[in-house]
């Protein structure tokens, strides 16, 4: 098949990845492109067309936070390697994930209100009723992004830059994380697409194969010919994800899971777009996108690009069962690839 | 592209049929397929391939209530209209659509206990909050479902069959409503495969053609060689969904407004799937099939689809807008037909 056009916008070559299966016949089909790339560039694996865009969304969020370490703010303010977990995070908004959000927040002299992510109930289920219960309503600090919000106006006050200011496209923060997402992925000046993501804050768009190479780097925890300062921010980035995954997602959730059970560091986001690499040699990163965002479709096709490279997944992602009202099993997800 | 093949299953030939934009890309992509037939069974227009298989969903009700009609059930109970209208829904759960729900349990002696389809909340999102205010669940009354198993209920208790077994796949009424389907729609006996639905009575899965075909015949109001009674029922169905669309749906519903403004029914269905029909000459059915089961892509790939037949479709559905946290546009849900 080749590249199909609608106005502007090319819509990249994909193949099925995932099926929701009813009876014996497939009822929906998800298609996907995925592909896997070295710290150097080459495309080691791939579906689909590598070089189609794709918007990062909040596989972003650990690119989004090297500035918070190579700024210095970091070591200004003495984070520690779960607070720049939480600033990768798409949290679940449970006690620790807000706890370590309002740390980052007190360090900085600045609080909740300060936060400009829009509002969303926690992400997990418990702590959603629970917050219900006590009749207040979500705030920013339970939006699964406000730990990469609060770790922007960290960078803000070390700059002396003004935190009000920290979501604007052409503020000085925004400029710096921009160039930092073009050289960790590779990508030309211009290159980069911006858009808006859905906590207001810019979001970038790139070809496929980058993003697999900026987790590559991320997973080499640095490149040759890389700053200093910038390769030490990866490596620290990279193994604050490592050592709490837990603050990367929470209870039950995907990328959390596969850091906790496999070599990977590993970031999803909205509209189904997935990343994850090898911290182990040979390093790799990859980068999925399930073409038509659908949330049902992400584990089962990750975990069948990742087992294409030799990963061995925990068990229970691949497959989920699909039941009636009665709670009688009609049908199942599965994996394609 | 040519049929991809997974396991037993094969996934039919699609095309792109609706996306999200974000800022100037495509970020999510959604294709789909559909047939428009004559009465006669010719495929008058297509995308993708006819002859794939689709689950019908909720898009079988019209069909499923039939038997209703030429069993004698509706004439001996004195059903009005809009209880035909109701059996043949995917209601809101709105108060009219309950009272004639009930009503049809009335006239023969059951209850609400005797609905055996599950339950979820009122789809009307204010039937829902005022339910959840008032302390009580949801019951199998409030299910979008309730209208058709209310129904099959009636044909069981005119019929002498044990009302307690209307789901049985095996029993008398599944039997007959499913020797219906395949008269209606055209398909060989065998040719229609059962799987279970999200209600708990069986689902039907047909060459997409055979669909659009059935539908062909709703609209036409009977097909020249059918019994007379079967003939006659397909006309009180179109009429009655025609008589009253706001029963088959409710408040802000695609199917309503198509009704309410066209010449067509139209019935959806669970992973976007869609069928209408043209109740004028010339007469004609269209199903259509979003691949990925997205919900968010049906009224764009609806709406593209009938523009192609010439259907002048009420505005506000083709395109909508994607919103981020804070309430801004950032993107756009549009067709790609």
């Amino acid at each position: 098949m080749s590249e199909a056009r609608s106005g502007s916008s090319v819509i990249p070559d994909d193949a099925p990845v995932a099926a929701l299966r009813r009876g014996e016949l497939v009822e929906s089909v998800h298609r996907g492109r995925y592909a896997v790339v070295d710290p150097g560039g080459a495309v080691i694996d791939s579906l689909g067309d590598p070089a189609g865009y794709v918007h990062m969304r909040s596989s972003a969020k650990p690119f989004q936070a090297l500035p918070l370490v190579f700024s210095g703010a970091a070591d200004a303010f003495g984070f520690t390697d779960e607070e720049i977990a939480v600033a990768c995070a798409s949290h679940n908004g449970e006690p620790r994930h807000l706890a370590a959000v309002r740390s980052i927040l007190r360090r900085v002299g600045l609080s909740e209100r300060d936060l400009q992510n829009g509002f969303h109930p926690p992400m997990h289920a418990p702590s959603a009723a629970r917050l219900l219960k006590t009749g207040e309503g979500p705030r920013a600090i339970h939006g699964n992004c406000s730990g990469k919000h609060a770790a922007m106006l960290a960078v803000c006050i070390h700059a002396g830059w003004d935190p009000a200011g920290y979501r604007d496209p052409g503020g000085p923060l925004q400029g710096l994380i921009l160039r930092t997402v073009e050289t960790v992925c590779g990508v030309e000046p211009g290159g980069v697409k911006l858009a808006g993501d859905g906590c207001g804050v810019p979001v970038f768009a790139l070809p496929l194969k980058g993003m697999a190479l900026g987790f590559a780097r991320l997973a080499a925890g640095g490149f040759e010919g890389f700053p200093d300062d910038l390769s030490e921010a990866l490596l620290r980035v990279r193994d604050a994800m490592r050592t709490h995954p837990y603050m990367i997602a929470g209870t039950g959730r995907l990328d959390t899971k596969l850091m906790e059970g496999t070599a990977l560091i590993a970031k999803s986001g909205a509209e189904a777009v997935f990343a994850a690499a090898n911290t182990e040699e040979p390093h790799w990163g990859v980068a999925l996108k399930v073409s038509d965002g659908a949330g049902r479709a992400l584990a089962p096709a990750a975990v069948g690009a990742l087992a294409r490279q030799g990963v061995r997944v925990p068990r229970g992602f691949s497959t989920s069962p699909v039941t009636d009202l009665r709670g009688e099993t009609v049908g199942e997800t599965v994996p394609l690839l």
